[in-house]
């Protein structure tokens, strides 16, 4: 698991007093860097290999501006050119949000997927989600 | 079928040169307003009566700087007090994302959901997704 | 003067019920559109050769979720290699805010200043500031 | 001084390769937590009481994503209701940027500026800048 602690900032609040849901998308984003970081190792956008696919975010309690959070970053899935990340928002010791992306190995050269290569699978292993681990 | 049309910023590249992901959900939020006002007259934060439960966001191709783009709005299911928006990105006449948010209706007073009001359903259903309608 | 219109999302609200201030330069930017053009036509980031120096924002009033919004976009000052944009916010017929961004016009490759050419300047001159035009 | 470290994100890159430049004013409200405080001691909405007069921001060097950022924050200036936030971004042992933040103490109830208590003042005063104290 991979864990990123930051404080929500007042613009990140909406009308109606709390957190804004869209932030969440860009918090998990940046909360995989060291995801990315396995793929990518300087972060160079010209050494770049990952495109995403698809993400969801559930919404399951309201955040608030004033306190920190922490998102959680697992690796939920990994498959053969395609892998899925699984992150989770906490706040106050309540999981106020949690989604899946589902990033794709990819040459931009080449416009196509790559497989994943071993030695990064096995970097990724150690950060897989197991059920019931919190 | 709502339609919102606007141009992508330069701020909303990303270093790979194109659109930012980060920022689908942000504008197919922006592209809910009329949805908000069908439950929301006014839009006034003081009488809303909406909260977000869940969104996904799938894409299918990539986002440039320099053309506008629509984001097409439907609703996509009707239930008791929930139902779903379904919306897609295009640009260049190819649909560049497609996602879904499950909307709840709710009363922040009591902190409960609410059955949604037939006249709101009857305002809703010209709106609802037909495959292949484009 | 370029003028660009739109309406500001419930994203952009912040607790206190209004825009939240931080908007207004990522709008302003997005209002610069025509004058990027001016310098690259094709707004491709390979052709770039624009860079900014400085911004400034002033907050006359607030600004509302629920109706449309106008950034008025003129050219404040023609220097040698840099210049100004002056732009006003304007939303229900008041002035919510202004401000000024100092471009220079630069060569990436190079990593220096170039005088602005002065067909760029003639294409400039009509959208010059002139107090009270409004 | 009040010191804010964080990492840039992905999705704040532009097209250009660097950090864009609108990201700059978020960050620094953002770092103004510790002074709000001051005003507002538990960040609560309905006891808010600052508003925004003005920003500058000097945009000094390139900011990069895949290093730490500092925001260095501190009071550049304590008038009889307003007071100036002065701020810079360090990335690298680079000020990349920096900029002052006009804020007005200010009653949402009764529409008008109040004088920033002494206690408040007693409190700022450690926080002043004095120049080359880096």
């Amino acid at each position: 698991m991979f864990s990123s602690i930051f404080s929500p900032r007042f613009s990140e609040t909406d009308a109606l007093g709390h957190i804004n849901n869209t932030n969440v998308p860009i918090w998990f984003e940046g909360a995989r860097d060291p995801i990315f970081k396995l793929f990518v190792e300087d972060l160079n956008s010209k050494n770049w290999n990952l495109i995403i696919a698809k993400i969801d975010v559930t919404f399951h309690a309201q955040m608030h501006y004033g306190s920190e959070m922490e998102v959680k970053t697992y690796i939920g899935r990994i498959g053969n050119s395609s892998f899925d990340v699984y992150q989770e928002l906490w706040q106050h010791n309540t999981k106020c949000a949690s989604g899946t992306a589902v990033q794709v190995h990819f040459c931009f050269e080449q416009q196509k997927t790559m497989k994943i290569p071993p030695n990064i699978i096995t970097a990724m292993q150690p950060h897989m989600f197991i059920e019931n681990n919190d």
